[in-house]
């Protein structure tokens, strides 16, 4: 892999330098990385942590870096010549991919020396801010497919990256494949594509167009209907060639849809499908499609089986960006925790201090009730009513009983080392969508969702609020 | 560089194989990039062309690439065999990096055999997209802040590459550094941050914690002053350690303001700091901006001189993808020249069909007056009147005497070899800001801008026209 060591903003390295100054660059700091409320996101899909361990276990500067950074004249010897042996010696708490998650719960935390913990801030946010958001939108436009959703959006994303790791995301987040090559070789995930409008225009004719297709490729033959007249000429043609591809012993695979109006296109498309005897022979759609326009189609009784998604997705085009943070939550003196808290004047901007555990609350039905924020090492007794209580509206409170819960969160990288068990794409996949199971519709629906609860604990929130009142800043 | 030859859609490699299947593969073909109008884009600032030119000299599968491809199971060993000594053997002419262009202009196009234009398409399609897309919208905000904007975006870039890539384009649209310490590195480019709020809360006080960064960088000095309160602490506080810098014989650099009312605190802050004798110390401000909050607040008088811009630069937040496409233009029997057409029942997404050059037309002042597509080698006599006319209402004419005209393209790649005459980032800057000179404001304002006319030649407009005609498909 590239070392992106240097992948980070030059605060973090001139900080570094001031806090090596000051013999405070090996205190023991923990940030959080949460992000807040987005009224596009009802629930996120963490992803991007493999990359995060990965990036950790490899982080050094190479002499060339170091040469580099000399050459700004900002940074003095010593200190360069402590970046030279500096690696990533920290722990790493995190959710793991997959996993649904909320505003305000820190989904992953960095406990690590001061220079380590800020140097690492600016990567882990890009990779987590990243594949969390393509999860997501995947997930989104997923659960309005209810399937077969293919990532196709490698030409209009932002940068080789951008392709390859939203395609990565994308996967988690629920589609079945991808058309990025480089992506299917580095994550093992299928890769889809058969033909271009260029190809059926290479030819005299779009049937000779399609012939020649299905002699290079008689099993699985999809066949682009719409560079002419989908209904008049594509069809038509891709049903002739479906009639000879069997008669010489091939299953077809189906059409691709790709421009017009997709619903009665497909409607119409079916129809003649099925009237030539290829009832298994599958619709395609693709054409600057998003959760939004895949409702839209389905609700027109679209008979589309399975979805090219573009653009929409791999850009999460109508949120570009998840703005998670990355915060200060303690520092240790001789072991001893000392909570940090960021204050401002809005409520909701105040960040919740020290050490923090993330549990989740099942009812006996094994339903998703809220999830808890807690003090490190609380300890959540299942056979006591427990109270949980809307964080800013504190008289919002509900007592539940007989439930169930899980700690949402853990290690990831233990003194510098990745302790991930890897495991497919699919296999995070399943896990999201088992999980997703636990959660009512009413959580996940776009229009108007129930808000899923994320509380304080007591302790929590003592805290919380005794630190406020200390530094005086509670409006 | 990172091998990027995977990095495609498998449609691609499919008809890759299709073509070699039929003896067409090395047929040559030219297709064009380009991009259809957007209502947020007035113009664009072309980006991405010196990495399309390493991509294509370093063209080449791995054996690992070959392995991969036969473990999908559709590709055949002779097909295989070929691909493993497929190199870019074709031409690219393109722009220049920092040309401002329009739509429908064929910005680049590459001419060689089917089946290495195909296989490239996408990664060209992602490199341009991207580039142009963040140039673009770097050239928009810079031309709001009147100057003075860094890039300070990468913790919600959509990967690495979008962050470093991103801040390259960054600079070429007008930025004069970024935070991205990478970037700064490969592209040779300024970075620039001191401190971020981390470092104000991890000191007993305020006024220690900058008296700690003092001590660290005494030149150059500036400080975050938002951290508790930005009038009553964080200035007051900043003046106190400049007075202090100052005896000691060092000139401070100024404050960052991250929050709040901009433009009310910057006012304020600028009266103490003058007040205080520090005239030159800059403000700088950051948070969320973009081209629409950066000139409200200079409508408000804001005393900001420099400003730091993030997610909704790095993101491009409002048009996410630029949604430029690759068409095939012509094919070459014989070497003779046969041009295509890909027609739409949308007229404006016919394509220009064959070989095209792009001219830019200049009247006596020196001012851009209509950009001009012909067919290849045309050529256009400035000592004869010139007639433009709109391609689609070609009634809206105009003759132009007295005139200047320049050829926007030149050769990227020759014989699959790079022929770019190599700028700094800097350098493709300054040919930008210069040609954005000869062009009126009218054409570049956002709030109702003039459209500027990208015209087509009388023999290029006939051509058109005679294919439509011919393929029957004109409505």
């Amino acid at each position: 892999m590239r070392n992106l060591t240097l992948l980070t903003d030059l605060y973090q390295l001139t900080m570094g330098q001031g806090y090596f100054r000051e013999g405070k660059h090996e205190q023991i700091a923990a940030f959080d990385v949460f992000f807040r409320p987005n009224k596009l996101i009802t629930y996120s899909v963490a992803a991007g942590m493999e990359q995060v361990s990965e990036y950790l276990e490899n982080l050094h500067f190479e002499e060339e870096d170091i040469e580099y950074l000399r050459s700004l004249g900002i940074f003095q010897e010593d200190f360069l010549n402590y970046l030279k042996n500096l690696r990533f010696t920290g722990d790493v708490v995190s959710v793991r991919e997959g996993e649904l998650v909320f505003p305000y719960e820190p989904i992953l935390t960095v406990k690590a020396p001061m220079i380590e913990a800020q140097l690492v801030e600016t990567a882990i946010l890009t990779l987590v801010n990243h594949q969390t958001l393509i999860a997501s939108k995947a997930a989104k436009i997923c659960a309005a497919a209810g399937g077969g959703v293919m990532e196709f959006g490698l030409r209009r994303a932002q940068g080789p990256d951008a392709g390859i790791y939203g395609a990565r995301a994308a996967i988690i987040g629920g589609c079945v494949g991808t058309s990025n090559v480089y992506a299917g070789k580095l994550f093992s995930v299928p890769v889809s594509g058969t033909m271009a409008h260029s190809w059926v225009m290479n030819f005299p004719s779009e049937l000779e167009a399609f012939r020649a297709y299905a002699r290079s490729f008689p099993e699985g033959c999809l066949l682009l209907v719409d560079t002419y007249d989908t209904l008049k000429s594509g069809v038509p043609n891709a049903i002739t060639v479906f009639r000879e591809l069997r008669a010489a012993g091939h299953e077809p695979k189906g059409i691709r849809l790709d421009s017009g109006d997709l619903a009665y296109l497909s409607k119409e498309a079916r129809k003649m499908l099925d009237d030539a005897g290829f009832e298994k022979a599958i619709i395609c759609a693709s054409g600057d499609l998003d959760e939004y326009s895949v409702r839209s189609l389905k609700s027109q009784g679209a008979k589309i089986d399975t979805w090219g998604i573009g653009t929409k997705l791999i850009t999460s085009a109508d949120l570009p960006a998840l703005g998670g943070v990355y915060k200060l939550a303690a520092v240790f003196e001789d072991g001893v925790e000392i909570p940090k808290i960021k204050l401002s004047n809005t409520t909701e901007k105040i960040t919740n201090p020290g050490m923090k555990d993330v549990y989740r609350i099942y009812d006996a039905r094994g339903m998703a009730v809220a999830d808890l924020i807690t003090r490190e090492g609380e300890k959540i007794d299942p056979l006591k009513p427990l109270t949980i209580f809307h964080p800013l509206d504190v008289w919002k409170r509900k007592t539940i009983k007989n439930f169930s819960v899980r700690n949402l969160r853990e290690p990831l990288v233990v003194q510098g080392k990745s302790v991930l068990k890897k495991r497919s794409l699919f296999e995070i996949h399943e896990s999201f969508a088992a999980e997703s199971a636990h959660f009512w519709e009413e959580y996940k629906r776009q229009d108007m969702p129930h808000i899923y609860k994320v509380d304080l604990s007591d302790a929590l929130h003592a805290l919380k609020r005794e630190m406020v009142n200390l530094y005086g800043k509670g409006e």
